[in-house]
């Protein structure tokens, strides 16, 4: 899967040329047309496809270092949510619901048995990770199973029709394991990149800089982003990076969320590099990770609403904004229409 | 039409206390959660409608100071673009298409006539205001009514089920006048809310900063908001501004487009006041008048996507937001309900 050709540059210019024949003054539709332009590069056709069927993938993993105190909540939450997903109660079911997205949820590493769940992908590759505290998250076996279910699930889901994949997480503790990653791949301090997540108080937050300053120190010693990945990660982020790369490699747009997806992001973009311009940023989180990914990978989120709630919401709001962005290269009038 | 209910900040609280409820973390639905409580204390319902069948208002009208040479366009695209709309190939028929609006399109000031044209609502009032820039725009009698018959769509659309507004607008040369009702109500420089446009150069820039300079001086004599009108707005201003009350006047939620509807929405304000309570800015349009009024106003726009087209697009895009906001409210689970 490590194979991800550039995107079409010939097609980007002729989209933005192609801007200048649409009814309406030059340059007026701002960064609509940079992105109508991007989503060409990307799927190599200009006028680029109009999302019809876009998917979020939502990978639900659990996270060791839960028993190091970084987080208020339990770790039952995330089976509890994973059952949410699946009865439509979870913002994610809300917002794919009003920006015409389906949702696909993933068991990539929930701690407790949730098989008999039904409506949901079982690719378990182990039951929570690791304290990352204290060691190694997983093994790089075990990371290298979980790219592979992400990857999986984005060539099943592009097979399937889908034609815009967004990445959707849930995993009680997965901002200090993504903080972490931020931290060791952009080489930032860990206190400026660790941020209170779900919502913590200062002394649990001092709390969570100093375990991943010293996570993300161990993970620096790593030459490959899987042994970093398998040091510091989650199963959740091992397997959005391989969906990422899995919908980059199938020239389907990836539309990214949070900071978990950053994380995830950068993971992918160390294994495979300029996959990211294959994505679209489609908000930027609260969570200080991510605005050091987007600025360190040079990309400009779509919307900034101060969300902080990961699932693939942001990234679900920003499908509307991608679909009229590539609605008006085929669908507006040309001067030479109106004559 | 002048009597509009405070907002029912009851509801809001009630509001801000379900989300506390959702199966999500304090606050991580950011900007969403303070709208939601905005759209109930608007529709005095806790929790608030899910608009279902937004619509937007394109109004438009021409400007007699296009004659002093303030835009290279010709004050025939006015017409063109109605033309446009019908057929369903500007920006706007995409915008709404893929944001789940429909499209109502009103003549209220087109300067030639355009009487052939169906699928439109015909309520000229004249055709184009004369030069702003030698005199008064328009006359009150005019001015009021055109605030009239943008009073009477909204009343319309409500009355047919539309739940929620979006403005929108056409007029070539409404930029100067747009300006010139910002200057003048928010008291600040006219080189400041000045802006280009659809796109013009230094000198035409210099003649119409000092056309709206002028013009904003002129009109600051008068303290009655319909006189400031008349000499230096538009017909299609006017009309957004009683669209603007009309709409609030019916509790419905007005989603406010760019710097043209900025300047209808401060006649509207000065009309009556606390009208944009019951406003949502969809966006921050590149023009400088837009910013004036938002901040002027104490709105903060959902969506910065340096947009500069007006005809609605950008209040279009705030939709699927609004809709987010309102339907996690209604149909996310709670804690209760997870047990």
């Amino acid at each position: 899967m490590s194979r991800v050709a550039p995107v079409d540059e010939r097609r980007r210019a002729e989209t933005l040329a192609r801007h200048e024949q649409l009814t309406k003054p030059r340059g007026s539709l701002g960064r609509l047309e940079a992105l109508g332009a991007r989503l060409a590069a990307i799927t190599a056709s200009c006028p680029p496809p109009i999302p019809r069927r876009p998917a979020v993938a939502v990978f639900a993993g659990d996270h060791g270092v839960v028993a190091s105190g970084v987080t208020p909540w339990p770790q039952e939450v995330t089976a509890q949510m994973v059952a949410n997903f699946v009865s439509g109660g979870a913002a994610i079911n809300v917002f794919a619901r009003y920006t015409g997205a389906s949702v696909h949820v993933v068991d990539v590493g929930v701690a407790s048995d949730i098989t008999h769940l039904t409506g949901i992908r079982h690719h378990k590759v182990r039951s929570g990770t690791a304290d990352l505290s204290r060691g190694p998250a997983m093994s790089t076996a075990d990371a290298c199973d979980a790219l592979d279910v992400g990857a999986r699930v984005a060539g099943e889901l592009v097979a399937a029709g889908h034609d815009l994949l967004v990445t959707g997480e849930m995993g009680i503790g997965n901002t200090t394991a993504a903080a972490a990653l931020v931290a060791c791949f952009t080489a930032t301090e860990a206190a400026t990149v660790t941020g209170r997540g779900t919502g913590i108080d200062d002394a649990m937050l001092a709390r969570k800089q100093e375990i991943v300053a010293g996570a993300s120190t161990r993970a620096g010693r790593w030459l490959d982003p899987v042994s970093v990945l398998a040091e510091v990660g989650g199963l959740e982020i091992a397997a959005l990076a391989g969906f990422i790369v899995g919908g980059a490699a199938a020239h389907v747009p990836v539309v990214v969320d949070g900071v978990i997806t950053c994380a995830a992001l950068l993971v992918a973009e160390a294994l495979v590099p300029r996959v990211r311009d294959r994505c679209i940023a489609g908000h930027r989180s609260v969570e200080p990770g991510a605005s050091a990914t987007l600025s360190y990978l040079g990309l400009d989120p779509l919307l900034d609403l101060d969300l902080r709630l990961g699932e693939g919401t942001g990234g679900c709001l920003a499908i509307p904004v991608v679909r009229c962005a590539a609605g008006v290269l085929s669908e507006m009038a040309t001067f030479a229409d109106l004559g």
